[in-house]
């Protein structure tokens, strides 16, 4: 078994020697230069923590609203992430997402409102934009990412047409987990239907997002928008690029999204028909041998293994398992038979890390890896 | 719209008000004495709750382990519930499970540990015991009863051989809701697939039941036992009696339970196959219109309307609805068309009051109505 | 010991019963109709709530900002009750909190940002305006009024410059059960210093107020002005009005406000220095047998005893005890010698019922057997 | 602006790496082995957790009670961390707390009602044990220890009775992090009275500690033994070693235990009397410029400032400032003035790191710093 350990006692690290620590991991390489769009926002403030002491990036540009343009970073966010905010991250003077940005690649973390005309505009200039948002996620020639699932996706940005800017998208947070536990299982067996209810973090709605009165003792049996992305996502992610077009995977997707009083991870329980008969061994050992391009490629924030299959029957659980392999693993648990699909069971991610910011900056890396990112 | 608040501004009525307007609405009874067995664990304690100002019973008897007997009611048990424990009941003598009690009807809130054995021998002693437990859930000759779903299994009591004594069930807390949700589509429509993804209250554990340090910021996805029940008792529940034997309805069902951090009240996701094609307003008019025998008869824990349809997308919720029609009513929501089976909706009730004691209540609120308690 | 139950089993009641019970409790009154300014809010949704079925008052005018006038309730309120909103309340067409007012009698649960002038223009036009808002609470004339408290108080209306119209205020939530707990202890021993530290609920800051990335998991040791106004408000609360002015009671006070995830009722540990030594029977004794003006006068909305003293060292707990008497009495317990003071003690209120909406309805009711409203 | 991140993402960084790194830092120790009293439980857990990778330190005897004795440490935990078990420490096998056990150094998480017989039994055979429970913490000449306020008190051990073998305590959580916070302050200005009213985490509680159905949407407003500890622990840790016996600081101390629902992280509102007066400057100084001796020792577990002081009004918050510095630090916010004593603001420490096992694990490495432990 693997260790490592996300909350661990290393008091006698500091950042320096952390920072070194990855400097003899991956050495000749001059750090790329990255700005973020959205920079103030929850998922922004995700980005900034995320890639502090990146090994391959560096943010030297954080972008937002006009109103926060001009100012320190430090004055203008609301930081409420449970590490520090980095004092050379806090000393940038914030910059307006529409003006022009001296660096070539952009996460952006915008909000849907303006994701669409902004990130357009940046790629047409030239950038390299890896988006969480959703607004490009089914334009013909943008991919929509998962670096473990899809990774041949890429091969459409050469049929872009931003000049020498780029989009790449990652998929929204719910889609994510469930679609990287179903990749082994399409591989193995084919896949056929998808019946998936989820128990989702508070954290999936952004800053302030829900009420505290809504949240606590209950459960919000809806989220705007979200069955339909669950429903159409995964067919793009699963489906395949054939040089022209994405193909879509025939698949028969039921989704209904629930949100829980749960600060960070996404639950799901999700029933599958494949496309064979299997028996349950067979399943189990298809997510235990489970590895993909990041791994082979040791991208920095590759989990080392993607999925994490637990047979302890109360497992997994958000509280316990979202921050395995520092949230970019997910996990599996409870395979059993379905009475009326063919395989049930439970799948656990972190949303607002692999789901949302993380899963941004390991497509950037699998592009690093790939040399479409300089 | 009907209205009965719960929570309600009624500072002015004290309890002899009260008891006075049941007395006028059910005026010529003389109070049936009852006693509740297990009266100190937390169903008991909804049993005490729930009887208090009863226009038909009287709690004349509080039978729990050995331990307790012989001390008044209030220094044994832990009240946890949010009204006063009411001063007749806490000065209540409680009495020994094993011993003879003086009343004939009996309210069973025994752990499942004991209630096979303590409920057969008070049956077999001429008591007619109205359980909560399991245990006798599946004997060929005992309803599973739930009064607005299939009052007419009480015809199996004749059969019972008990002598003068008789045992009723209910089912389990998230089998309940789910099944009244159901009823109105089976009878309309016929049924032949149900998958539910259960979202359930901590109460439904028990006291101490689940630890904090479990519930806090997280789900536990999975629950002793739980998908078992739910995967058989509908077919009992929805099945027929023929005069000597019970007859499953032939349903497939797959259950997923996982447990919120939500106080009270079980929240289900529920897709279901119907026998014929419908359209949605033909389903939401069979629970609009849906009333029972229990309705009919005027019960007096009977809610005027058993399911309450919900048209706004982001109802019910556990908080909001949880306590409508005194925690006996079902909330029904979010109905819409399923890609895998026919349609998708979300239900919800109360675990503690319809799934457990207030369920039991009426069921003998039921026998009384039929002239089998008196 | 007395006993109502809040979320009692009554299914047989239903609306018209209660009605008719009120009725006969208050029979020969004609219900004064009145108003709610910022009917909409949270505050003003628990006036709805706990004005419906009033015996004195019958809600006619729902009053709110332009956006929502012209609209029926129902249309523009987010109802976030745990009752059904009443048909006739949701049938009320909303007016503009600008208009006239066909209503002498008006609640205010207006915003602090706009109510110091709406109820100042209101009370100029003639309308007594029952407020809950801060703006006018140190106003010169303007009681500051607990009708337990310091009832008298309300002669000060006969000084007020409004002409026909009157302005009455209830204090600040965490004030509130704080002070009515004082108020026994400075009748019978004098009080010098509070010492106090609070864990007030989330509804304490409206709705959508704290964010539930905030509030889970967590404690928030701020709340915007709040200690200002526990440091004040009970000043004026324990003074008296000598005819011309209110002079303020010599206390000395120091309070820190938190913030905890409990949906409602404020805890507050309580540390206290009386004006003479007194054993702490004497103490207990004091809060045990305290009666005042709105329990001799038999006010609907009084609780039958303002203070209910728990002798169990875990009692009393917001979830536990915050509906006794519907959410209108105070809850007392763990009293103990301070090592710096004198003594210590645990206080509990419903801080939307008791704290607020309930607090003014008694207010007014005060008024209306006094014969200030008729 | 110091930074070392928690969550950070590292994911490149593998547990091998860091071990190289500590060995880096500390290069030329052989590890010390070490063994776990009480392992199995939560303390017990938290120690395997912390001492996971440690420097100086290595894990070499799991001792539990005899049921769990014989078997695979990873067979009989029941893990509830948030980081996966150790390979290496799941593979031990668990060795019965009375028997003999071949490592000198021993951290106690032993339960009260066995660690004063079983600790003083190991020091009779020569071990030095670490202890985390209460039962030692007044004897005579066991120093109760905080290497960052008392550390001079381990002169006491050349006094114990216990031939080779010795004993240290480390204080009650909610104690550590206030005196931490005090010990500027009585070092610069002298400190008289304390009055403080704690939040405390439920993880305080242990595991499964308290219930769910008390602790969501409730605050419990008692801690057994809590308020005796505070009011006691802060005297010895402030006092003095004469040579010969503790002797205590002259603190007037009153205490209120709430328990809140938070999982980690004790908040606790404070308010002091200095021996001198002072402005609130010094103050905030005497907090910003406090380094103490396992800082200059450079201790592996030391954080790098004991105290964090936070300008922001609305911190610190359990949630956003716990796991600073790993847990070890104590943040430090709201100083202002006490109507009552002379300044009031609020601490936060991280219960179960810095206010259990993790302060033991301090308190090891102070004494191997000191030659103590070889």
């Amino acid at each position: 078994m693997y260790f490592y350990a996300v909350n661990l006692y290393i008091p006698a690290i500091r950042k320096k020697e952390r920072v070194n620590e990855m400097n003899r991991k991956y050495p000749s390489r001059t750090k790329i230069p990255v700005g973020i769009l959205g920079a103030t926002g929850s998922v922004g403030q995700k980005f900034v923590q995320l890639l502090s002491g990146h090994p391959w990036f560096e943010v030297k540009v954080l972008a937002a609203s006009h109103r926060s343009a001009g100012k320190p970073y430090r004055d203008v966010v609301n930081w409420l992430q449970n590490t520090p905010l980095p004092d050379e991250i806090g000393n940038l003077i914030v910059q307006s997402a529409n003006a022009d940005l001296p660096v070539q690649v952009l996460f952006s973390a915008l909000d849907a409102k303006v994701a669409e005309t902004v990130e357009k505009t940046f790629a047409d200039k030239g950038h390299i934009v890896i988006s969480n948002a959703r607004n490009h996620r089914f334009h013909p020639q943008v991919p929509l990412l998962i670096p473990e699932v899809n990774p041949d996706h890429l091969a459409a940005l050469k049929t872009q047409p931003f000049g020498q800017g780029k989009i790449v998208t990652n998929p929204n947070c719910s889609t994510t987990g469930m679609v990287i536990a179903l990749k082994p299982l399409m591989d193995a067996f084919g896949l056929e239907k998808i019946h998936v209810v989820t128990m989702q973090a508070l954290s999936g709605a952004g800053y302030p997002g829900v009420s505290s009165l809504d949240a606590l003792d209950n459960v919000i049996p809806y989220i705007s928008g979200e069955e339909e992305k669950m429903e159409r996502e995964p067919k793009k992610l699963l489906g395949r690029w054939d040089g022209e077009h994405f193909v879509e995977a025939p698949l028969t997707i039921s989704a209904s999204c629930n949100r829980v009083p749960v600060l960070e991870g996404h639950l799901e329980s999700v029933s599958v028909k494949l496309a064979k008969p299997v028996n349950k061994e067979a399943v189990r050992e298809a997510w235990l041998n489970f590895k993909s391009i990041p791994q082979k490629l040791n991208l920095p924030s590759a989990p080392s293994r993607p999925i994490h299959y637990f047979e302890q029957e109360h497992l997994p659980q958000p509280r316990l398992q979202r921050n395995l392999e520092n949230g970019m693993a997910v996990s599996v648990g409870r395979l059993r038979s379905c009475a009326i699909l063919d395989y049930k069971f439970t799948v656990l991610s972190h949303n607002t890390i692999r789901g949302a910011a993380g899963g941004a900056i390991l497509n950037a890396e699998l592009m690093v890896a790939k040399g479409m990112i300089k």
